[in-house]
């Protein structure tokens, strides 16, 4: 089978390698069409991300769907044929956070794409059936894939516990606010406003569901946010950019005993109104993949809730995997998620 | 001003009053559409809700909207010609249950049209600006009339906490049912199941959003739910029958770990599968009208994202209010919510 | 070693057997000492739980603390000589509910003492090191083994979401309803009531903490409870003892808007006040077992904030279990917890 | 009456003023006993808080005790001689905050103490008898006075969501800190650390309930904290010192899945280890004053659970208030709470 090789930062390379095999325990799925994510992007130009460092040629990749091609004797419930989501980390099932029901948080995690972990950028994958999702066939491939940022943006949501009929804003409108965007619609706000610098993108945004969009350079996100909710302020935020300004901009555009949720990870340290923080009793919740959320977000894809396909905007062969990647870096570029069929 | 005033169970009667004289601090509201609801049925055939008697001649009705014809001189915020909707009771606002946010269960509330409160089947009424929410143009007196029921099924899906993905059962497709179908909807429930022995509320369900809608005196509701659910059963429960079988087979229906709203009042005492609620540890929560609902249902009835007029059967004007709750209480009669125009 | 097996109901007897012998990934722990629980005494008198039937010649026993006598090859963060205390229940570790943080509802458990898998009446068990807690020298083995229930009341304790300085409703003064005052004050209760009608268990509940008593032989708790509180009724209401009154009752004394948590499992169906429920939005949650209740409840112990051995009243070794489960059966006898000493 | 007005930054005078005149719906209360806070003392050097400016001369003064000497004639609930704690903040009662049960957030409070509302350094004072909590002779008027502090540590801790058995960081022991420690013992938290640089306030500190104290000029918090609980975090952490670096290390200190909640106000903006808090789905709740906590507070002082006198230093009486504040404000003195006594 294929598989893209990340070899060190900047290096990649498609090669011929023998097919993965695998345990009685798991599932051999031919995948069948992987979302390049920011993540992918920073290995790929940097070679690393904090602790984890490419040492050895890596295959990244780790938004994903695909066919079963085998079964493993011990597995039950999946046949040849099932067309499948898949979650890429593995947790250990037994740590206090996995006890707790966060096992997004385990420290034993196996992350399919983070080194040491290879990752989906290839033709065939052998994962733990327990992590892999039937979709129905009206599900897409593409849709099936963007389960995963679609899942961040399940988690972000249920953390921010928005409610029917309330006022969310999403800051940035790249894959994972889109996804924001999408799922804050999907749990019924009313209104949703985007911020986001790039004209292209905030045009997406509003085909994507926001009823409302502003371009942070053009002026204050809290004036304007002011303005749009007749000097009430938003009950959620959902910081998707991790830019500096949006950060510290999140807490001002909440209202008082509001949520923001930080989604988008940046620098280690951020300033954020500290003062308004208190005064507002307001509650901020970190964010981080994703946990339980890879079922309801397949359900509402299965029942036509959610679009991803409106912010993809290239689909490249696994061959093609250097180009779709310069893509995805290009700043210059008109972009959204760049997908990888193989 | 016309006004329908109860004399005693079944005697109930169109006359001419004088306007009512508002305070300096309230709002003259011409109503202009008005919902009848299952307690104005009980007045009218009983005359009496528990401890709520009917004494002395009595107007009925708390589903109302309208528009502002007088704004009291120490009013902000209102102008003559406002659409609203009223919400109808106004608690005390400084008992403990006030301070806490559940001013629905405040013991001094002031409930438009539970004796001794005159209602709202009539032209004219004054109200507190405080607890009247304008509504857009694009909103009808219709919708704006069945915030009310719908503003009891926010109540209820906050409540349950339903997630976007979840499956939710509505037990009762009544004007709660219907509201607590549309609400599960807008709040992402991905699959929402209906049971109601009518055949003719069951097709509506189904045009209300419902995705299956089950008979119960075709089988068991809890089987059915087993099958409609590959045996995960459901998420969330909303009970809003009041029947005896229903307010067990809710408990039934739901997963290990899931939650049940009570939203239909019935007879004092009800037995529930004790040993099986504590085996699935399931919550159960008790509805009882609305807190903080009105602003949202109203933010979603301007998104349009609720179509309150789907369950509407039968309009008449004030003068055959008879006519109306001779219809709204015939068993034999295929009929949904029926609205009075004024 | 010695173990004590069920043969069937009623028939009981202490039998000389090889000792385990442990995998590379498990423990042998020497048993110190095992509460006889509620439903130990049930599968002796009848030979079964529901669905659980004792099939086979039976170990029970599931409340135990012990010493480390031999760690397996794979297993880290032990020593032999440690002294521990036993979590009964190993769940599958990656089902839904175990996912969800909910792994005392997991259907693939193996809970040690319910058949088919052996109890703790034995003096040697092998056990998942993952389930086996280390406890300080100045904790007993008593108050290590009467971990397990002092889990179930800390389960409830959080289900009830009680705060300092709230009011607390004990209904039973059995080991679960005195681990149930306990906790209950450990969680800042700053009044504990609690209901018994034996007069022996009455006195004891004063000991264990509560502040007023009430014998429900002697009137209506409800009423008791209205004096008790100002009419203010309770907060949260921890129901342990799974009696028809006590059940409804449960809901009659809490607060508008307060919590009842159902603790003691009894008969498949029990009749609750339904429309007291709605009026007063109370919240019912089922309590099962305990998750990630244990290490709190020895951090607790170690703390020295709970007192199990108040509410021990025989311990006897292993040989006597027989005596041991005729006192605990006895009706007529003033005990409390009985012990058992391997 | 005597009264301390603050005439403008630093210049505080001591006058006979005629009592005041209470409505029929108010209470006449003899002032007691009120407590110097850290935001008197920024008024008294600053002249302001904020926008909150002094503009006349203006009593300061929030936490208070005394003893009713006048009942309004509409006041029900009250006799003379009553010992009573005021709750000095009114508010609105019907906004949107209000109905929500976040009155404190409320924007049209009328704050007794913060100008241009008149604080309670004075002999007599009309108030709202809602906002007026009766308590027991075994009270003294210390600690009513005190439960004004101890209700922002009894909202931090309800919005800690802290368990028993937990594990909290208080950071700060000052008198918000002291409340802070008292009241995670009070809700069962089996080990509670503090950090606090001043070596006459660590040794309070332990006195007042903390198991264990840091200096943090000796080292790093996180280090401290890891080494403190075997690596695993605090559960919580309550941060009342404001200081930079303990804001950021309140993050540091919490465990994955952890709660933080800032208690002290400071500078506008902060700092925060914003990927750590991602990563570590931390949760960080501001708190701003208290709701609903008077109540509870004063239930766990009448049962004793509270100790607020062991952290007062100084009682002068109102004539000497001048060298009350003195003391207070002098950073190389040895001092805790400082009361004023009317």
């Amino acid at each position: 089978m294929k598989a893209a090789f990340l070899r060190k930062a900047g290096d990649l390379v498609v090669e011929e390698v023998p097919l993965p095999v695998c345990t009685a325990d798991e599932l051999l799925i031919n995948v069948r069409e992987v979302g390049i994510c920011g993540s992918d992007l920073h290995y790929f130009n940097e070679g690393r991300i904090g602790d984890h460092v490419v040492k050895a040629p890596h295959i990244l990749g780790h938004e994903a769907s695909g066919v079963v091609t085998e079964v493993g004797s011990r597995v039950a419930g999946f046949s040849v044929g099932d067309r499948v989501s898949i979650e890429p980390g593995v947790p250990c099932g037994s740590c206090g956070l996995c006890r707790e029901g966060r096992y997004n948080l385990c420290e034993q995690v196996r992350f399919t794409g983070a080194p040491p972990f290879h990752g989906m950028f290839r033709e065939y994958l052998c994962h733990d059936p327990r992590w892999v999702y039937r979709v129905p066939d009206h599900v897409s491939f593409t849709e099936a894939a963007l389960a995963e940022p679609l899942a961040v943006a399940h988690n972000a949501v249920h953390k921010a516990r928005l409610l029917p009929g309330e006022t969310a804003l999403v800051i940035g409108a790249g894959p994972i606010g889109f996804s924001c965007i999408e799922m804050a619609r999907a749990a019924g706000a009313s209104i949703v406003i985007a911020s986001e610098p790039l004209a292209f993108r905030r045009e997406v945004a509003l085909r994507v569901g926001a009823d409302k969009v502003f371009d942070p350079a053009s002026g204050s996100l809290p004036e304007f946010v002011r303005e749009a909710t007749g000097a009430r302020m938003c009950d959620c935020v959902l910081e998707a950019s991790a830019a500096d300004t949006a950060i510290a901009d999140a807490v001002r555009c909440v209202r008082r005993g509001g949520r923001v949720v930080y989604v988008g990870m940046g620098k280690p340290m951020a300033a954020i109104p500290h003062a308004e923080l208190l005064k507002k009793e307001a509650v901020i919740s970190g964010v981080y993949r994703y946990v339980n959320d890879f079922r309801p977000v397949i359900e509402l894809l299965a029942a036509g809730r959610l679009h991803p396909e409106t912010w993809v905007s290239h689909t490249l062969p696994l061959a093609k995997i250097g180009e779709a990647i310069a893509i995805a870096n290009d700043p210059a570029r008109d972009k959204l998620k760049v997908m990888v069929t193989t």
